[in-house]
């Protein structure tokens, strides 16, 4: 690649604006089926750091990872009703191979709660077997009409766990907890924050008896569902006939989780972080931490040597690059500015006359020239500040932009100004289908906290005329 | 899990031994599609260990991790005619989603050539942005008509590399240096010695212009291929048009490489290590490095005490389980046994009084009663001596059970005795096809280093009066 195109202002155009973001960005080349992608060294290195960093806190938790087949039997599928229909108009199916017909048809996994399932069931026999706490990390497909980048692809990459116990509360436990351990990582390692909160039943997972999620704003102010985590009862113990012997010797059907973060991750980076110049990678999960650029090293044996020191020592600690190539400097900030890396040493023949190199931030795009000495002390702290810059940032906005309502007047306004609105409501799925033809919003979540909430107001639904304690955070949303 | 059944002694029958360590080795689970595995915490934890470190090699070397899609449109296959006839009667083949037939049909991959292939023809255009040497961690299918755990299963994981160089030097140097790496990386961790060489033309992988292989020997002395580099030459880079300009602004398709090990290796780690008490983990690649074992803790307070301490003293360097059940002595040593655990700490009261614990290495069974204070020392010592204990005992199998020999009886002979049998061979296809029809035996490889050939020796193939200077190993293989 020897130019950059220009990025549509997201002010502008966010949807084009995001295109842009993704494919001048190194990070993806579609794939050759429709909705289909490739993950490009600079998207799959951050989907390999989460990986790293989750696997160490799932191993804190004693959390085991396991691998199971890609393919489900359809007849094993059906055997839980809603599960199916959520997933049915999605499902790849398998129906041949080379040129013979299948007796049996395969369904590629959607999700594998009934693989799990059928797992659980061969390998329980006491309570003294239980808790079972497995994590998969995989690839799932679900046919999807309209494709985005990220966000909505016909194949994804996740983890999702899987769980079983010998009661209801630990079970219920569980799903609230990791919950917030996914809450916790978006902070620590996206710089992310989110609404934690509860789905409402029409929200909610084809098969769960409860579902939880975090929901992050977008630079354009919808809601991105960046995880969620299910408790799911006996609904699969029961017809997949998942039963254990328990200290009474009664046998009964375990209770389920199940809860996963995807590869829309990226996309929430891409749409909490990003700017006009392109992708913002938070440090921690940046695969590059530090480019390195050699401006003029045709007329400085100096560039050269200081580079190379500079890698040498950085390389240590952080995950650094250098770009040696004769291209010209301009060029080259704007390819390291364009794939996000968090922040850039240009050295060049001027700055080094007195001992100095240029530092600058992806985040705030601030020069700092310094001492070549200091570069190693400064950079530490540099990244941990960008860290910071762009969760506080993205804070203030998610706090700017959410808002309580009382009147269905006032929701339909802050919907439409982009916001996240928290209104009581006690309605069911069919006022969530009206408000969502009339506004274009959904309902993300009950949160589980909530500042000083009225009592007793009346429900934002036009048509209902009850009270309510209930508040659900509305939103438009990816 | 409350008892442990019996292994099938492997000198009675090898391949129910085989499956016995499988399953009581706490290994795998089948899937509900035949031929389809789960893969448990104990081999997918190989597996993740196997992974962090050719990622680590990988990286060294500059190769960069990317994610392809798993379906491939039919026609795109199409492209390559000798790869499509290799890869045809083993391709799952989606046709339907949900209830729509689909107007183009998709294959799983069975490995992922053309899908690179289509994403370098979109994303090289000078010699400036080659090489490109990509790597891929993924999930395949190939619908074998017999299948076996981790040696023959419909869907396997692998990571899969593939390059793209400006000059045929290079692609065949990389080609040579990655199946080097291979063998490097199976001495260094898995303790398996292989001998390396080049496929035959029959024998080489469809599409390719010549394979390399690592071969290992089984201890029922057949050959398993643990590892395969191939150099594509333009075989690819022709039909998909992947293109570049030269420094003389000549238009020129591209020379490949691809490469690749796969979950087989832990079939061969299980069938070179492993006894008559399960599965042996080379210290390197096992998820539990060390049981502790709490022995008759309902009966000393200072047992769990001890426990607690050395666990958390060798947990900072090892990977560590502590098995606190109150499950009776053999039983818990049995366990530790069949799941391969290179060192179990047995810690029980009567030890105690002296300040001894006891420590049995999984290799030679032998048991060693040290002072606790010195266990941290030792543990290092004795996983580097399993090691190298696992790695000797292999090599000196695979040298005492390979022979050279200069007539087909002879040859007969070794390959019915279980060896690995070098000898002249010059001949084409068909008569490999015979020898195989008439002994079982497959070529194996042109191995790149030999001890002394004799030349202009006869040809092995009966039917064949020439002489050559070209020696191949033939074996038995999984």
């Amino acid at each position: 690649m020897n130019k950059l195109e220009k990025i549509t202002p997201l002010e502008q155009d966010f949807a084009k604006w995001y295109t842009d973001v993704v494919k001048q960005g190194q990070l993806i080349a579609y794939g050759p089926a429709k909705g289909t992608l490739v993950f490009k060294p600079n998207s799959y290195g951050i989907w390999e750091l989460i990986q790293e960093n989750l696997n160490k806190i799932f191993k804190q938790k004693g959390i085991q990872n396991v691998y199971l087949p890609l393919l489900i039997p359809q007849k094993l599928f059906e055997l839980e009703k809603e599960h199916v229909n959520g997933f049915n108009p999605e499902l790849a199916t398998v129906t041949r191979v080379g040129d013979r017909e299948l007796s049996e048809k395969f369904y590629i996994r959607p999700t594998s709660e009934v693989l799990f399932a059928n797992l659980f069931k061969n390998s329980i026999e006491s309570y003294k077997d239980l808790p079972i706490v497995y994590n998969q990390w995989a690839n799932v497909l679900r046919w999807e009409k309209t494709t985005n980048p990220f966000l909505r692809s016909r194949e994804f990459l996740w983890q999702e766990g899987h769980t079983c116990h010998s009661n209801a509360l630990e079970a219920r436990k569980l799903t609230r907890e990791m919950i917030k351990v996914y809450a916790k990582f978006l902070k620590k390692y996206l710089a992310i924050p989110v609404v934690i909160g509860k789905k409402t039943s029409h929200e909610k997972f084809a098969g769960a008896c409860s579902t939880y999620t975090i929901e992050a704003m977008m630079k354009d102010g919808r809601a991105l569902q960046a995880g969620t985590s299910h408790y799911l009862a006996q609904n699969f113990s029961k017809p997949y006939e998942i039963i254990f012997k328990n200290q009474d010797n009664e046998y009964i059907n375990v209770f389920q989780t199940s809860w996963g973060v995807s590869t829309r991750l990226l996309g929430a980076i891409i749409m909490t972080h990003g700017d006009n110049h392109g992708i913002v990678i938070p440090p921690r999960v940046a695969p590059t931490q530090i480019d390195i650029l050699e401006l003029f090293a045709d007329k400085s044996e100096e560039v050269k040597e200081i580079s190379k020191k500079l890698n040498k020592e950085l390389s240590k600690k952080w995950r650094v690059r250098v770009d040696s190539t004769n291209k010209n400097p301009g060029f080259k900030a704007a390819n390291s500015e364009i794939q996000g890396t968090p922040l850039r040493i240009e050295i060049g023949p001027r700055d080094l006359e007195n001992k100095n190199v240029t530092i600058v931030r992806r985040d705030t795009l601030e020069k700092i020239t310094v001492k070549i000495k200091d570069v190693k002390n400064l950079v530490g702290n540099l990244l941990d500040d960008i860290h910071e810059n762009l969760y506080e940032s993205a804070l203030k906005r998610l706090n700017e932009n959410s808002v309580t309502v009382f009147t269905y007047d006032d929701f339909k306004k802050e919907i439409s100004n982009g916001k996240f609105v928290t209104a009581p409501f006690c309605c069911l799925d069919e006022a969530e289908v009206r408000i969502k033809e009339e506004t274009g919003a959904s309902t993300r979540c009950i949160p589980l906290k909530l500042d000083k909430p009225e009592k007793n107001r009346k429900c934002i639904f036009d048509e209902c005329k009850k009270e309510t304690n209930r508040y659900v955070v509305f939103a438009k949303s990816y």
